[in-house]
């Protein structure tokens, strides 16, 4: 079993008013030290597989089909084996 | 100037119903490998600041205040020095 941590950012061509709107908020509150927000998503998920290997080609599988829209956003993910506490 | 990246996640006792939803899409497109699917966050603001330690106090204090949900949400942060391309 893998752990699997992606993060999907937008491109930066493509505008973020989300981002956007938090930035003036965090000035509007005093905090005007801070620039470019840039709003992204965050998924954890475990995956079922033998191997490293094959739990990456399912990870990157999920981004391409269904968590990243392939137009406006790249993505970014890190796997790590989960220890499994069924020993001794 | 520094840049952050926050990445705000669900605290594991609270529910998460998109997640869940995703995984359930991402099942009957035949990815049944994946589970325990859950959503956060992931935030990038440049940070002006003379030293780490400063950009360390300000995302700290924005992500507490504006950024994360106190009571349902954890967050954490990674703050690395910004090459300035106005050299010679």
């Amino acid at each position: 079993m893998y752990k699997a941590n992606i993060t999907i950012t937008l491109r930066p061509s493509i505008l973020d008013p989300e981002g956007k709107t938090i930035e003036q908020s965090l000035h509007q509150l005093g905090y005007g030290d801070v620039h470019n927000i840039r709003m992204g998503k965050h998924v954890e998920v475990d995956v079922d597989a033998g191997t490293e290997k094959e739990a990456r080609e399912i990870v990157d599988t999920i981004c391409s089909k269904l968590l990243a829209n392939p137009v406006m956003e790249d993505y970014t993910f890190r796997v790590e084996k989960l220890q499994v506490a069924v020993e001794r």
